[in-house]
């Protein structure tokens, strides 16, 4: 259970996350809120309703005096997936939903904002513990789609025959890139997982003992340059390397390159947020499913990292305050370089770990409607690590697990590499 | 060929028209603009840029000097089906562009119409014939997509949990229901087919000679009354009523009414532009399918009339200029009662027909890209006849052919019968 | 209704029927009886099985003196697609059921057939009419079944890699190809349909009054020859020669040929039921879509005949007792040159129609669970005439109305042109 | 490496494993070796030519003199997945195939046999390690086929109508139920996979070191009575207890109950290879998913075991050789009671663990063609532990490793848990 913090800090922070999540949607045209080009995506008004709706019903319906729903409607529509909440929209649905409007929805956010003040000051000390964990659980859900809407905007905006730019291209400040080396990493008996009173998802917890040998890992993520010879070499028709399910995968939708690459004159371009830009060697490759990271670090005779071993090197080779390429910068795109932050390992790219999303050992979902955040989908997805240039800052520690299907790529993902066998 | 108009008479013409589409957007927010629930629902934003796009590439192309394109990625955008005029965007997907914004559209829309008078007023005499023929072409076209505009709006604002009212409804001014009663109609030879110097469409043409027996034809629609007679008979549950293909999509679609019917506290509403209503047992059924009309009219051991019989009938029994329950009219929804066109042979609702979309003998589609608008579609559809209340008045005729799929139903698609056998 | 024929002469076409049918799968493996390449195609064992279901839910459990089902649950393993009947394997089915064995097949046939003859001396006379009529409906029947077992093993084999030969080839007898040449038919008032006491389908009736124009009809169909010509120049990828529908069948399928047509070390070869041979360009065409016919025709700017126009022409050009290249003939295969069957019109090569397959005026189906025969199949499909290699003689008349959708190939269908408009 | 065996005793294994195969197909009809009701499933046909094709391929080409293939097209039919081998028929096309024959497969895996010998006894010294492993993998691999040659068939069995039986039912010889207690495992340090000469697969090396806590293991399996209380107390109903993908597999598949139970006159009865029988209460539970077992245990507040417990436990509780209900038994069902091999944990049923199938760490795929053998299909799929009444006795041990999706449950497929947090 996490510590309670100040009330005041905690209203501060309500309303810095929830603003950031409407800075991100600043530079959208309302038309730009409404379409999902395929499933996985969702409307950026959805993720601006979805988030509020989440306070309505975990906190407002709880906490509020009399508080009556913004409107009966809305939970059908902004519900995602919580089956105890009731019926709504089938997720593949949400881009069909032209109401309620992208103003009807401010005037919501507006409303459940207006009201969290007073509520936060009023709730009573034996209630505070409780309380500020629902609410701190909601701002982290809301910077989860805070990611979510830095992704599915670019992937938006790469569905338009127009490409248009979410911002202006920002040269890079990252420095030369560093030169890559194995560092080693003592194995032996470590513990796992989060401890401690600040906040962190269900599925970190509980912290508990793992057995490793010795390994190494790669100072350094992959580039761009590296993955172009994995390309160049074939590596997209060799089916020794790739996973059954991978090669189908690859088959069956035409994969030759990451996600929003594409030829054009001859010369490897990349979709960014920036628009569209010749690919940089020496950038970090993103984009990439599981398969096409295994894939790669069989090409190499390399292999990616356990989930345990990720967090045993990071919790060694980073420390808090992180630095480095978060959704705070406002590159939203990946570095090179040099930074603070360990080598890239927390900020840039999600990393891909070759370890399935299952619960750790006495694993407890949350009580109630809650219980759905996370348990229920450990099944048939990768877990990745370190957050990315789309994840805030106050999101991400060494013991978060991300997760996502292996054929997933349009979330920042890269890879990083042990040489050790 | 038609014959050629006046130039300010087109020109004016063409002004009513273009503003027509637009005024029929006016209710609609932004976000009502964007959306495609189903693949057979274009997104009304799509339908002004489409319009507008037809004038542009068979008119300002052909007859502007030195004209540019408004935008060069547009026709990949509005583009509908011309194989000839290059790729597009796939059906399906039009609901997932945010782009070009609606406001980007009307620009679009005004750009194209600030040219058409001059052009209009400068085309050389000896192209006015085959320049005045295209231009009506484009309006007869946007005509048509008025009427989709109609039934995408409806679809869409059917869609939404919301239930949203396109307008106030308004109650209908229609006198009390006619008399149901069998027309009896001469049979021997008689000529189908659009003649005169009229707009028609190619696939009115040539008219020919067809020969037909004594039939007889209601003079009213079937109406909602006698439809849900059917209904409480059991009609959707008697595999002996329907076509082979019906059966199998009343069972995988779950279809137990027509589309829009809805059971509201045990009472069948309907949804309309005006919203959601109880079923007027009074008022026309609309909204169903070929294989709904057909198991309807076995039903009552009665049979639809094939395309030749109802032609000839319309003929007879209506005569120009048509009064009736059109676009105009603002009702957007069938109306009971006696009007002046006939008993709603025009008007109203479209009436399926026993007849498959083929051909004229001596068929010849129009020449270039053009050849693409109707001949190519001349394959599992059935021919609906006399327009409804979402079509406009100068749109129809008795010769005018439509063609829908036989499980199309979102439409204004109702039931006429003969009980000849 | 037909004219009752003599109870020895039906007794003895009953069992010669039957036994065509077993002759047709002699050359078959247990194993070749098993299987179901496609939804299309039946498994040989279920056609022999199934025509003997026929005669027992429609002969014996009629006028059979307490008559026993042979199996209770074989109606549900036979039955194709009569709802009156009851339930029913699904037809894509078929080829998953291992029970009952061929053997166990056979003798249900030779059950069914040893009841027959008593029950055929038995029948009142009262009753002789209706009973006769069922029994020849029961043999008209499975004489449709040999044609597609001929067609169904065609493609079974076709799917084996191992491509194996039903027959021996023989060398066709037929002299050199006929010169091609159009012959005139008067249009004016012509009968179409059935009309006389022999055996024919309800399809077939009423006879009735049709109007057409003057027309040609080829005296000869399309070889594969000329329809090598068509694909040389491009027929495949020529858009503008296609039905919207059916480009997209081609593209979706990625035909470039007719079915069973592949390029062997750079020639194109057909398999046949005597396996692999080189395509002779004298032969008719056939094994292609009314899309493929359709397109073809466009490209020679000439048509396809109505089905009313191929009917007149038949009867003005045929005569009975028709000669011709039927199922007896064993061929399995189109021939070319002069036969003394009217150019081919009868036997050879089903022809495409450009008409749909719709009821005739005053069209009444059989009654009963037999109504479900042909009526119920009035919908998305094309006409076809004059029967193939694999039609047994008996079986073919003129006014014959085979039909099946515009994509189906796996029948003996060829084309043939009028070049008048 | 596993230890070379003697050559006569190899030879002896070989005839008795390819006996083994054939005695399973000794019941069959011809028609049932054919059929290929769903994927999943491979006609018993293909099992006997596959695994003669094993041999062939990676043994004959290799060891014979001057080999010629028996049949060019073989490899092309009866390579599973083997990329490397070349193209060959896709996977749900096998039932398909009428060709070759029963008795032609039966010919050709005599071929194979009779040259065996002759190599075995020729093979040189200096390759008799390697040579002797690639026969023992063959055997093992046949082994394989075996257990699914009685599954597919019971599958191919119970899609029957007339749902056959493969053998007479025998009374259970099994002793009363155990009672049911929890059996405490120490934690701490343990070694996990394959260790010594004797033959395993790739997926159990390297063994390597793990760490777990304490933890607990049932002495029997879960039994229909429990799973019966867990259905009744509407398990299939709360989506609580489901992971999301398992909740969405039983609402799209309709499951109620484990696979082969249908409600017969209101009880509970399941198909068996001895046909339908009444549930009986004590049985083990079998043929539910890993959704279903992942399920149950959360209904009960216990758990699954990982797999490293699994075998932890395993090699504690059971020792060698086994005995137990295995494919010798001839049972193919579970049984309840006590038996030699502790409490069932090898053979009866496959008990699901927690654990995804990943790959050891170290692990090395076999090299070649073989490598596709395991290491490519460790994605989605979970391990199952323990063998089943259909797994051969000497192709079982405690560090085998199975693993299917986990939707799959026409294997013998059993719930065991832990009560350990």
């Amino acid at each position: 259970m996490t510590a309670p913090p100040n009330r005041s800090q905690l209203t501060a922070r309500f309303h810095s996350v929830r603003q950031t999540t409407e800075q991100l949607c600043a530079p959208l045209t309302i038309e730009d809120h409404v379409v999902q080009p395929e499933e996985f995506v969702s409307p950026p008004k959805w993720h601006l309703g979805h988030t509020t709706w989440f306070f309505e019903t975990f906190i407002l319906k709880n906490y509020g005096k009399n508080y009556k729903p913004f409107n009966e409607i809305y939970p059908y529509v902004f519900n995602s997936y919580y089956e105890s909440i009731g019926d709504r929209v089938l997720r593949k649905r949400r881009g069909t939903l032209s109401r309620p409007s992208v103003e009807e929805v401010y005037t919501y956010r507006k409303h459940v904002n207006d009201l969290m003040p007073e509520i936060i000051a009023s709730v009573s000390e034996s209630d505070w513990q409780k309380f500020s964990f629902l609410l701190e659980l909601g701002l982290q859900h809301e910077q989860q789609h805070q990611e979510l809407l830095v992704t599915d905007i670019k992937y938006i905006f790469f569905c338009s025959p127009f490409k248009p730019a979410y911002q202006k291209h920002t040269q890079s400040a990252s420095a030369a890139p560093l030169k890559s080396e194995y560092i080693k990493i003592s194995g032996g008996m470590h513990e796992i997982g989060h401890r401690g009173k600040d906040f962190c998802f269900d599925n970190e917890i509980p912290a508990h003992k793992v057995y490793v040998e010795d390994f190494t890992i790669s100072n350094t993520p992959i580039t761009n340059g590296e993955y172009l010879a994995f390309m160049e070499d074939g590596g997209y028709k060799r089916f020794d390397l790739w996973l059954a399910d991978g090669w189908d995968t690859i088959q069956r939708l035409g994969w030759q390159s990451p996600l929003y690459w594409e030829k054009v004159n001859g010369a490897w371009c990349e979709f960014t947020l920036a628009g569209m830009h010749k690919v940089d060697p020496d950038l970090p490759v993103c984009h990439v499913s599981f398969y096409e990271a295994d894939a790669f670090a069989k090409w190499r005779n390399e292999r990616l990292l356990t989930e345990q071993e990720w967090e045993i090197a990071a919790r060694q080779l980073t420390k808090e305050p992180y630095k480095g390429n978060f959704l705070e910068s406002r590159n939203y795109h990946p570095l090179a370089g040099e930074d603070n932050s360990a080598q890239h390992l927390l900020g840039n790219s999600w990393e891909w770990t070759s370890s399935a999303y299952l619960p750790y050992p006495g694993y407890k979902p949350y009580d109630g409607a809650l219980g759905e955040y996370n348990g229920k989908f450990m099944m048939n997805q990768m877990v990745l690590r370190g957050g990315s240039c789309a994840t805030p800052q106050s999101h991400i520690r060494a013991s978060y697990r991300n997760f996502f299907q292996p054929e997933t790529r349009w979330q920042f993902s890269g890879i990083r590499l042990s040489n050790a066998v």
